[in-house]
């Protein structure tokens, strides 16, 4: 088979740190054969060498690859908003990477803040799929009269037919292909009616393709509460990009840490590069000291393997971090020192 | 001094049964003639019997008393959103009720889902400040092509200077009086940039008037996390309608259960009356059986006492319940007897 040929925009803070460990999960599992990467600078460095995030001609280059690896995007030294809209979203939003998928599991070992023995007896295994390419992050909106009395600034929250209801149909395969074949809808309709009247609708109509399916609905702000008192009632929930923002950060607390959320941003055209990322951020408090955990980068690898078919990878490395999680303890060990034990795992296993 | 006038809005579901054990605190605590009641019947039967769900002429009605006293609105019969924008927001709106205060205490004797020992050892205490007129809840927005495959549906959020200013400063002004004076900002300015900065600015100008007062920042998604791991490092929030509505959900679970979480929709004005209700819903699954808990209603009226000044009544109430909630044990008791427990100490405690 042809080297998988993965495009790797480190980014900024943490972002290289922890992307090398993915990378080196990924080489363990692939064979140095089965790896080809290109780098491409990109971050606060380039925007403020050269005033743009995104230069021209990039976004042409990435497409040609099968998958990006992300590492983290943002630098207090670049006004807020400019590397999120310039470089983060407008990848997720050109390459139309509407399926932003993120799973949550509380592996063996880990230490959730909550008070799991009597809040999630049985566990805690579900996954996040987020609208990635409409909502409040469209960019719509303005202001008027700025920095006068009688400012105005808008936000608008875009919703399409369309986007919805190929999100939805994509969420409803996934629980499907589940064990417990459960869909939750989270929105907030009785009070963002239009839109929700739109989700809830098209839940309804895509479910009948899927009478195997169980589905439910929760307000976001109840969401928030089961998160914390019964996770384990949860397998898909389905919900727009800003409600998925802020569940997906919840989950990665209650599933013992943003350490170790992964994500995938997925346009399921094969044709077109995915990209893998840790939810967490560039955390610039953290860069260059060696004790970044790289472990939600490694997990996000493996859903890029899992979404480039290479399913019995993707398991493996789902597997040697869960050994890696469960012997963890309590003494601390630097990025690499984790990646490295990970990626022994890996190379013990062996290719098959 | 003349009775407090209390309009009384029991609404829907547990509404009416929460309510009334709130009453059984006023009154053990101002006495049988400090208290003065009128009932109004508006929910879900007055909609299916009139078709209004806020009738002509009882919105002036409502404006003539002290204060408003709320149990919940909301009937699975009602078509989503019918209720909550027609009665509920329309009197958090027409009344411009734009503080909505929302505390959360970890009271002794009451379990959090956390594992609180590491996550809050000194405890949990602090009260979000979210805006109650603008943001995404102006019902702005629309939808084009509904039922169509080409359908689009907006939600508008809007904000403005005028209504970010003055709630900001009730914020600063609350902060002060407080031991830790610290305020975090919430918002998604990073995504959301033309309201996250007219909130960040008006942060940073407002907080001038306040140099005593400390002032940081947080994106919603971060802010759910810190919830759940540190929960312990807020002292005063200050956010826009819809993050408001989700954090204090969660704050209310983590601190101990939306049964105990309080809230006040406030206009500073006091010509205007302010209306108390606790954070939960209806919950029409529990409702006519007597086993709601009446708590967060009870505490919703210690805040109606604390705005209408009568501030020892108010603290009385509050240890009436932080002294039942320390010694609630295991057993389960009905709605009324909760209430009765509490206005017995009240009773037991004597006016002054
Ligand atoms: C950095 C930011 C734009 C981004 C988002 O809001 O989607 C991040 O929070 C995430 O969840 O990936
Ligand atoms: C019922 C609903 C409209 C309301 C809100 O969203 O404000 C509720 O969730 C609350 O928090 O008081």
């Amino acid at each position: 088979a042809r080297p998988i040929d993965i495009a790797v925009i480190g980014g900024d803070g943490i972002g290289p740190e922890v992307t090398a460990e993915a990378l080196k999960a990924l080489r363990a599992v692939l064979g140095e054969d089965g790896l080809q990467t290109t780098d491409y600078a990109l971050g606060a460095r380039v925007w403020h060498e050269t005033g743009e995030a995104l230069p021209e001609g990039v976004l042409d280059d990435l497409r040609r690859h099968d998958a990006i690896l992300l590492g983290a995007i943002g630098d207090p030294s670049v006004p807020s908003g400019v590397l999120e809209r310039g470089l983060l979203l407008r990848l997720r939003f050109d390459l139309d990477h509407y399926v932003n998928l993120r799973p949550t599991r509380l592996y063996p070992g880990v230490k959730s803040p909550l008070d799991v023995a009597s809040v999630a007896p049985d566990g805690i295994d579900f996954v996040v799929v987020r609208e990635g390419t409409e909502g409040p992050y469209t960019g719509n909106g303005g202001a008027l009269r700025v920095g006068t009395p009688a400012e105005v600034a808008t936000e608008v929250s875009v919703n399409t037919r369309f986007g919805v209801e190929r999100l939805v149909r994509d969420a409803f395969a996934r629980a499907q292909a589940r064990e417990r074949r459960k869909l939750t809808l989270v929105h907030k309709h009785n009070v963002l009616s239009y839109a929700g009247h739109l989700w809830r609708r098209t839940v309804e109509e895509v479910g009948a393709e899927f009478p195997e399916v169980t589905t439910d609905y929760l307000h976001i702000d109840a969401a928030t509460i089961f998160l914390t008192t019964g996770p384990g009632r949860f397998d898909v929930i389905v919900t727009d990009n800003l409600f998925g923002d802020i569940i997906t950060d919840l989950a990665g607390a209650v599933g013992g840490g943003i350490g170790l959320a992964a994500s995938a941003n997925i346009n399921p055209d094969r044709e077109v590069p995915s990209m893998f990322e840790p939810v967490h951020g560039s955390a610039p408090d953290l860069a260059g000291q060696g004790i970044a955990d790289p472990t939600a980068a490694i997990l996000s690898a493996s859903l890029l393997l899992a979404h480039l078919g290479r399913t019995a990878e993707a398991a493996r490395v789902e597997e040697a971090v869960a050994a890696d999680l469960a012997n963890r303890g309590a003494g601390s060990r630097s990025t690499s020192q984790v990646g490295d034990a990970i990626a022994r795992r890996l190379s013990a296993t062996g290719r098959s």
